[in-house]
């Protein structure tokens, strides 16, 4: 299987590639690292992508970024952040994939636990969350020729402290398990769901 | 109380100014009738409204459009639009209101079923609520003196036949039963939900 991995140097990321290493074709893809290089906000950087990468069987994006502040302060600069990269880039991959995948492949895109479990500071993530799950319900009944699409929600991962002081009570969640969510899109049969890890 | 109704002259809109009529002072807004005018698209237009109507006590919001169609031609500018509108122009009456309103009051916003309910064409619409819902949820953990935000996910409503094709199976929801979501909203205590209307 020809997989695609976006952000596959990532904290999350690299735990996917080597989950799915074995007996699969991994296209390592990062914003500067990488077997190929996209700009996941810029659409012309997505198609140019898939063009350079040829049909595929499976994408899976681990990337995107989101603005983390206090809501009072807080602006639409600030939730366009999320909505461009984390939102629009993971949406944009499915829109224009679309027209590249394989039949019965697959797109996996990564929301998080803040869209129905929020932390103070993270309204523009939770936000970008809470539209890619539904983006993904909503695109699964219309995908043609079998493709399938799914999103892992994990919460905060043991390998981002940096992000632990927002998740207060929060048990950091092992990176086995997080790869293993997209190991279940990828290779198993269902579409349209949500897979939280927590 | 003085409630800012976004949307008055809408379908939901005119039944959710009735439903709040006694005792109340409703300032209706629309973007090309009512006592006031706001492009919600704009964020000076928001900021504009605001300053004119002065303090408030609550606002409710029952604006915004959003794409319908076919999800294999769906570009990122259809996207845009539910994005663009229903999206940041609600998310914008929070962001610049939550410095006019008064304390202890609310912010209700207009979702819909369509978050976790798909139906073939709307994709990009259902992408909006979901995103709205989670908005809602991580701005009410930071929202300050006792002010609420709560949305309001109506399924397909029985005055809007214009989308009964879209959605095949789906009984229309009473008008009545819509309007009192929003009135749970606003005169009632709770934070952070979703009143789904099915």
């Amino acid at each position: 299987m020809k997989i695609i991995v976006i952000g596959a140097s990532g904290t999350i990321g690299k735990h996917v590639v080597n989950a799915l290493a074995e007996g699969n074709e991994i296209i390592k893809v990062g914003s500067k690292s990488g077997d190929y290089q996209v700009n996941i906000a810029d659409a012309a950087s997505i198609k140019n992508l898939f063009e350079q990468v040829g049909p595929f069987d499976a994408l899976v994006s681990t990337t995107g970024d989101a603005y983390f502040g206090p809501f009072k302060d807080m602006t639409e600069a600030n939730m366009r952040v999320g909505i461009d990269s984390k939102l629009m880039g993971q949406v944009n991959l499915v829109l224009i994939g679309q027209h590249y995948i394989n039949p019965k492949g697959s797109f996996t895109l990564t929301s998080g636990s803040l869209a129905d479990d929020p932390v103070p500071m993270a309204a523009a993530a939770g936000t970008a969350n809470g539209a890619l799950d539904s983006f993904a319900r909503g695109a699964a009944i219309e995908l043609v020729n079998g493709v399938r699409i799914n999103t892992v929600a994990p919460g905060v991962v043991e390998e981002s402290p940096a992000y632990f002081p927002y998740f207060k009570g929060h048990i950091p969640v092992n990176m086995h398990r997080v790869a293993q969510a997209y190991v279940k899109s990828v290779l198993g049969a269902q579409t349209g769901q949500v897979y939280k890890v927590l």
